[in-house]
């Protein structure tokens, strides 16, 4: 892998966004009225947003043959996202998610892992780790993340981790040998409570014992960055009309790192990445309608005139 | 399109065979635990066998952009199966069936049909018509395959029909007008009884108004190839291992045309169908295994030894 300021491991899948009349009995077939096939999983959406926002991004996932060829990695390469070091599958297809939804909005979601187990036989990346100025860690296997974290934070990489929602496959002991070896620790409000209730700490305990930060998402209520003995940074979301909140999650978090490793403050990463979310949400899909940096960047300064700084 | 020996209208799909734990009940998720993505569709089984038996071989389905740098279309170019004529949507994907199978065996089925909705502004394909020695119409939309057969029927075209699954989309009219534009019926067991059921006519009654055969199979029962005025010639099964009946249906028909336009009698179409189709059902998928010709011919010759005839 070349040098890139951002290596971003984890899932990358295929969505299959399907509307249903009804659900299948057992049996029984059921008609798709409609069905879009979106770009996902939460390690390709940070790397293709945080791309987009100016990094130069690495991205390793684990994806199957299918993957070749498609349009997704067409817009990573176009995109100039290092996919050099992406793991393999001979056997398996890439993990695709099926969320069914019905005409009272009832769904159900299936989820294929498929290729995601090459992770157990995949050594931790130490070239494109080395190569990278900081390394975000997003849902994939825990055992992968945790040793790559390890490594990298050992190599004084700045290194982000966001469990998501896979944080039930990591145990007390997983967690607390991730948060030994990151900086940023990024989770929604049920999850950085949950890893709060796990680890029976608080997140001021949590950042006495070294993380540097942690960054909670509310979803429509904004967010909170949290540093050690420093009040905590409010930041407030910026409003517009939200068609489907997924992915909003993950653009937060590579805006953030974009200005983050550009040495911005804290407050102004915090509203650029609030700014970015803001897109995401307006259309279907996590990788629909990200903006570009200048768009961002006005919405923000739009939202937050230079004189409320 | 160029010139062809037999010209293939209807369904080209991509199958989506799941194995889960469990199915979604709604608001919660489920795992996919294998995934396999199969070449599919009636119409794309009956053209990439009958060009495996030798035959040239056009293709007209409605497809979608997903289909262009697929897996399938490069098989159907390496085949060399013209599919310059393929209606592409702009909008919707290529026809998608999900099979979904529990540890119990029990099956639930999602049908996509997406850029299918073409058909129905499409006009008559003449000019590809022109072009071929046989029309073969396939599962597909019911007013242009009636539409195309007409048109086919009336400028001395051999015209099969093998409504299949769709059967119940055609109105006893629609039946009616159909089998009056067509030389060969297909059909299974089910779909014979169905169709003389609703047009209130014996399958000889059918071959007296102008079909000039019917040909009914009966999966492990073999076959029946019913002409006018004719006794009714049995074709016995070719036994085998059988793991997956899908698609089988599809080979014979193939099969059975590929024979039949290089003016063999009928006993050997059949016996060579039923041993083409033996090779379908041992593996999973309507295009996993398909014979060369010569293999087929072995297995028939195998099954029914000269002293046989």
């Amino acid at each position: 892998m070349k040098n890139v300021d951002l290596l971003v491991l984890g899932h990358t899948a295929f969505d299959y966004i399907m509307e249903v009349k009804e659900f299948s009995k057992i049996n029984t077939s059921a008609i798709v009225e409609k069905m879009e096939t979106l770009n996902g999983g939460a390690a390709g959406n940070v790397a293709v947003v945080a791309s987009k926002m100016g990094l130069d991004v690495g991205l390793i996932s684990c994806i199957g043959k299918d993957f070749k060829g498609s349009d997704y990695e067409k817009e990573m390469l176009e995109e100039g996202i290092d996919i050099s070091d992406m793991i393999i599958s001979e056997k398996a297809n890439t993990p695709t998610a099926f969320v069914l939804t019905n005409p009272e909005d009832q769904q159900m979601f299936y989820f294929y892992w498929g290729a995601a187990e090459e992770y157990k036989k995949t050594e931790v990346p130490k070239e494109a780790i080395n190569n990278s100025r900081a390394v975000h860690l997003a849902t994939g296997d825990p055992e992968f993340n945790i040793k790559s974290g390890k490594y990298a934070y050992e190599n004084k990489k700045l290194v982000s981790f966001d469990p998501g929602q896979d944080l039930h496959l990591y145990s007390t002991k997983d967690l607390s040998e991730m948060l030994k070896h990151c900086n940023i620790l990024f989770g929604n409000e049920h999850e950085i409570d949950h890893i709060c209730d796990l680890l029976e700490k608080s997140v001021d305990e949590l950042l006495e014992e070294g993380l540097y930060m942690i960054i909670q998402t509310l979803g429509d209520k904004g967010s909170v960055i949290y540093v050690k003995d420093e009040d905590p940074l409010t930041i407030e979301v910026v409003k517009t009309k939200a068609v489907d909140p997924t992915g909003a999650g993950d653009s937060y978090r590579a805006a953030f790192l974009s200005l983050y490793l550009r040495d911005n403050d804290l407050r102004t990463c915090g509203r650029f990445a609030s700014a970015v979310s803001s897109y995401i949400v307006e259309t279907q899909g996590t990788q629909t309608n990200i903006p570009t940096s200048d768009q961002a960047l006005e919405r923000m300064n739009d939202n937050w005139p230079i004189e409320d700084y």
